[in-house]
């Protein structure tokens, strides 16, 4: 109710202030006899912390998890999974001169309107650092979702306006900026030099792809499986656009054009992104999201503080160029934690006598 | 859970199938004291129904919302609101030649291995007819927003190729499709009829915007506002993305030209699209949703059918060219429902010492 | 959140006034391929009608449920199932007196607090007409417990101070009261009829029994199997306590004597009334609830006017004098929901490696 | 979903095994601007602490709550609040020869047969030690409530076959039981004496009194307030019964002698228990609860092992004679949640026009 908890069977509640104590999720609804260790988690972890990536700002947070609940002997037990990330490197004094100021582009403003509180202190819940206790819960979806032969992965396709021409998911894991096109990668480095040097920030766009998840997941109406993956991929703090398949291609398309042909051997082609009519159909589920530039720039802008009066701010500190490729696995995570608890959902209305999860056997 | 169940506070469940005995909406968590009347909710049922708009079927459902409950003497209770719209012109017979058959774009395959059943007459749950329930839904909602000075309004900004140069709010209410571009309209218009000679459709973009939505909206962070919108949003059939504010564009941005500037009297650009870290900040909300072509086409199309074998099918009957514009009072509908939720949901939170709707007076 | 939704995976929603054009309840979460007719329905309705039992009022309701969706061909489809029972014998004129005055033991004073608006007619959500909608819903949920072999049945073992001293299931069809104690009915019928001739009416205490559950079903550590059918049952009008297995009794007893002896071919006793933990143990699971008598009496009372003024009311009209023994298919259906709701989320949590339904070859 | 939340818009999941590293809470939805610190935390996790009572095991808690996020200068900030109590004084060795047995009376044969997995160390989340996190949680709510000037306090009122005839509530704070009635305090000490002798165990009844609670909270119909402190209260795991006002009594009542009659000053009599059709009406909201004994008891009892295979048991190690008294502040953490939820879900609804608590102004 509060915004703080996602799913609805597998029931992630995530906790923390960038730069209070600590960051945390509690997993409520994780089935039991999962193989789960710290180190599962912390793979995914080590991908989106400071410093990683070629827009990364040096911050060196080591972003160590810690399980506190839920699992005995290295399984899930069933029970709640509470995880901690303990704040280690958290600088609260440096932010003390912005206490009476607001940050373009940031929640600061927003936050005292909505609660008539303020803590100046590094965007709280707004920072990207909220993050951390997604991926970490995300590790632990993903752990269901590989029992079931499902795998997500997110790669970047854009930064600022340079596109990747190719999709060679072998390069991804070679450049920093996980994209698969290594000609656009190495512009992408340059970009991000030129940018940093002026001071500046990028946005671009992450692709998200699923392969091998089953056809049935997804709710109608209101909780289509795309219109779950907006909202959990929309809820990504600087993401400011979804869509799904042909997304707003589509838009120009014809019918003709757009629809996908269905033949013995499985659809011809793949607009729709793998769902239809808000269930998922088979094919590859693909998903892209537009990030916008880091707000937290090097140069000066106006602004007004707390007193309404107009006032200048140039924001230095430790920050990174450009959300990606820090987002990719916050991405990953959120499409982990959608379609974790949509697999569980679809579990619970099989009953003995249908196949277990719908479509293996009903066509 | 399953899906047909939208909000938290105002919370609405549809149900009904195109052509079964009706399609209705409760409405569960209506503040009591509002004027309700069949009237006003027919009056946004009017704009969807189909025969309404260029790109319209000439199908006449006579669309008669009855209020069964949570209304006594003009004036909403506080009880559940239960309002049904009986089916009058439902001709299930003419989808027999399709029992059989799977139709591209269509959601008959994916119902199928998700429910282990088929229901084959007219699209069930995944027909656009189930949108009439959230128009009469989003009309109670519309009126919780018009006490607090809220007001939402959509209209198209493409349609194909076609895209609107001017916002001319004036010109909406004066051509078929809702656009505020008068010479756009036109060229639409034509679009439409030379598609339709061609057994072919269209789809587009709408853009919906919200005036006088007051500061302090929205749930961090996962129920953020953008995000909540983005998933109402892609709920609806036909939308295949969601943007808000600057949106996809965003992604090519540096930070210096992405920043709303904030200047003593309010932001000075919106490109963040009223909303930040996921919370209203008193500017227009903007979003805008790409829409698919309709997959019902009059060409013949390649597909399988219940055996599994490859067969072709050419779809007849009283179908659209476009989902615009009668997709035009679900977008506005969906919308309002979000906006109606997340102002209960920041009422709940707001303790006597505060101000009503945050933001009023803590700056 | 409003309240008038129950269940989190088989969830119902209720809604309708006693006196306003219909109630009803839609189902969403119900598992596809049940069979189910309104006729399924029809019997567990009229076990609740008016004019039944012993301690009934004449008024004669027909309360013939229609099943508006969610059902083809005789079968659930898993869309939403909208049931409706139009009301056809609702005096509203008979309350026309009771416009000012408050009712001693009724539900209008709180209502015209809660809500600040008075729907004087006969009770409204407060009415017991509300519960033929729960006993509707109640009946689709039976349908799957069925399917799982699982039964439940409710009976009298009190009215007033008079208790059944026995037991005997075969007994329970046979008198109007459904005790299972001939020699108690007898007494039971004989106090009616001297507490209608004084103008006043009668409480009691109904035992339900589920038999066949098997084990595995309940949600630690807030929704226990035993604090949910306490929250449902509870939740009756006219309930005001609940008790699980020795219940009350319990207080007093020692560990010792409290204790079920675990044998190799089952528990020895079962004062835990099948439910350890919060979670079901395969014994039959034993309820009990206190009903309070009904407070519409023919005799005069004290009470104040709207406008706070000290006056006198004697209620006429026609009232039972009882809720026993109508409310024993609505407890029942409170049973079968909460039972329903558990047996799918249990499903959910189970992955293809286990069991379908835990402990059936756990141990 | 999974069971471990509690609350709608003031929500908590509790986590943590009794045995494991930390228990805890996370409460989403907590209001902005509360003076909370861990100080106001600890005194009511100290009336909970083992060791305290006249009946309690010598086993020392420390039981320090630390407070990782949602409090910035000693407010609350609006969001999550995340607690922890680490465990300091847990031998899980001491339960090792328990490894392969099930304990009659415990939850250790039901998890087995939910989960598939066996926790064998001290009861897990089935633990009395799961209930710190709720008393943790319950003080935050009981800030929340302080401010709305609601008092909610618990006592015993019997102890085994001891009964309070008085209610002293000066007495309550004077003797280790919290028994309104002094002399029944000495008669409950002595049977302690006794029954800790004979390696027994007792149960008694705890009633649970809220002052000063506006009119209008409760959610009708599934949601009343008498259902939801029902649930809430048996969802304590050694509650097995739960009664509001004159409850099982009231089954014995006549409706003349049952109903509260009104006057213009208020209630002539409480038999409610300040619920009146699920909503409060501004009287004292009476509840009392069933406690069963406890099952760990130093006598031999017949239970079976992990085969199946019939063995006895004595369980020896730290245990309390019965949960009273240290179930008490358990007890009012229940019902504190419970109304700050039902307080929160008011507010929700209630409209700029209408009174902030509904019911102030209204008749």
């Amino acid at each position: 109710m509060a915004g703080n908890t996602f799913g609805d069977i597998f029931r992630v509640t995530t906790w923390g202030e960038s730069h209070g104590t600590a960051v945390g999720a509690t997993i409520d609804g994780c089935p039991p006899s999962l193989d789960l260790t710290p180190e599962i988690i912390q793979r995914d972890l080590d991908r989106r912390r400071p410093g990683t990536g070629g827009a990364a700002s040096p911050r060196q947070e080591p972003d160590r998890v810690e399980i506190l609940s839920g699992v005995f002997e290295h399984k899930t037990t069933g029970t709640p999974i509470s995880l901690a990330i303990f704040n280690k490197d958290a600088h609260s004094k440096s932010y003390d001169h912005l206490r009476d100021i607001f940050r373009p582009g940031h929640g600061d403003i927003t936050y005292l309107k909505k609660y008539g509180i303020r803590d100046h202190r590094g965007g709280g819940r707004a920072s990207a650092r909220e993050t951390a206790a997604r991926v970490a819960a995300g590790a632990v979806a993903r752990l269901l979702l590989t029992r079931h032969g499902i795998e997500v992965s997110a790669y970047t396709i854009a930064l600022g306006d340079i596109c990747a021409a190719e999709r060679d998911m072998d390069i991804i894991g070679q450049n920093k900026l996980c994209c698969p096109d290594a000609k656009a990668a190495r512009r992408m480095e340059e970009k991000i030099k030129a940018t940093r040097s002026r001071g500046d920030t990028l946005g671009g766009i992450v692709e998200i792809r699923t392969r091998n998840c089953p056809p049935g997941l997804g709710e109608p109406v209101f909780d289509k499986l795309d219109g779950a993956l907006a909202g959990a991929l929309m809820s990504i703090g600087a993401v400011k656009g979804v869509e799904i398949g042909a997304g707003f291609a589509a838009a120009a398309h014809t019918g003709s054009q757009n629809n996908d042909s269905i033949t013995p051997t499985g659809f011809a082609s793949n607009r729709s992104g793998g769902i239809l009519a808000g269930i998922s159909n088979g094919d590859d589920i693909v998903a892209r999201v537009a990030v916008k530039p880091i707000p937290s720039i090097g140069r000066q802008q106006d602004t007004i503080n707390l007193a309404g009066e107009a006032v200048t701010i140039r924001i230095g500190g430790r920050h990174d160029i450009s959300a990606i490729p820090r987002i990719i696995p916050v991405c990953e995570a959120m499409v982990c934690l959608t379609l974790a608890d949509f697999l569980l959902r679809q579990q619970a209305i099989q009953d003995s006598g249908m196949a277990r999860i719908a479509g293996d056997d009903c066509r």
